[in-house]
Formats: C-alpha cells, sequence, structure tokens
C-alpha cells in the first residue's frame, strides 16, 4: 500500500528534485513544477508520454498546459500528501522531457 | 485575421454554448467548461483527439486536467478575448467528447 514519504527520505528527494526545478507547494503537501517546450506540439507530446507511463503507474498528475507550457503537481490523494509514487512519477517526467 | 467576434454574433454563440455547459469566465473575455470521463484514460483520449484538432487550427486551449476531468478556457490571446476560432473549437471540443 501506498504510504507518505518517511521525513528523511522526502527530505533527499525535495533536495534532489528542488535541483531539477521542483518546489514545494504552498499550504499543501505537494510539488510542482512548470514545464516549457518549444511550442504545442512538444508540449503535448510530453504530456502523451507522461500520460502513459501514469497509467501504468496509476498514478496520475495534476496539470495545465497554455500552448507551450506544462504546469505539474504532484501528490498523492490516497495519503493526502507526497508518496513515493508522487517522487516516481517526478524523475520520469524530467526524463521524459529532456 | 482573427477578429473578436461581433456583439450579435456572440450574444448568439454563448446561448448556443450556454445550453452545452459552457459560460463565460469573471473578469476575463473568455469561455470555460469542465468535461468529466469514467476515468483517466478517457480524459486524456479526449484531450489527444483535441490537440490534433487544435493544432490544426493553430488555436489552442488552456486546459487542466485532474485524472478525469478537464477544465477547458478558451480564449483568442491575439484580440484579447473571444472570437470566432473559439467558437469553433468549442463546438469541436462538444463533439470529441460525446
Amino acid at each position: 500500500m501506498t504510504q507518505k514519504l518517511p521525513a528523511d527520505e522526502r527530505r533527499a528527494a525535495l533536495a534532489e528534485l528542488g535541483e531539477r526545478g521542483w518546489s514545494e507547494v504552498e499550504g499543501r503537501d505537494a510539488i510542482e513544477k512548470t514545464f516549457r517546450f518549444r511550442n504545442f506540439v512538444e508540449a503535448f507530446g510530453f504530456m502523451a508520454r507522461v500520460a502513459l507511463h501514469a497509467e501504468k503507474l496509476d498514478h496520475h498528475p495534476e496539470w495545465r498546459n497554455v500552448y507551450r507550457t506544462v504546469e505539474v503537481t504532484l501528490t498523492t490523494h490516497d495519503v493526502d500528501g507526497l508518496s513515493p509514487l508522487d517522487i516516481r512519477l517526478a524523475k520520469r517526467m524530467d526524463a521524459l522531457a529532456e
């Protein structure tokens, strides 16, 4: 079963993700990042790749797309906060955006 | 060139779209609608179909997806308000959501 991240793992993961543009959301146990692409085709191509992975993980982002930007928020509703699934999805999104 | 909707066309279009769940955005010359699907696969499938049409129209939605919901806002940045392109895209989205 998915559980909240233990404090030490959480600290380490957020430090690592922080170097790649992820930050904690104010007032919510969640992380966010804005991805920017060259155009809509690249932005939506990214979203399509992420969507397939998200469905396979059974863990989905909250995200907003305006033309070439994709604003992502990750949290785990089942545990009302960050879980290992969020860290995994965040890293996968970074890899898919490259 | 794209232009703002003339007042009479605008009124007629908004009345028609209003019956299908579109409403005007407060404080912005834009329209919005929340689409709900059975699950993420259906929600993202809808987004993928819309994305291809949007790119072809060269007119893109602002949209937010959380699992099975897709919140859409349409406006035309070039004219800083609603244009015929928004009406066209709104109708297409309704058709694609069916």
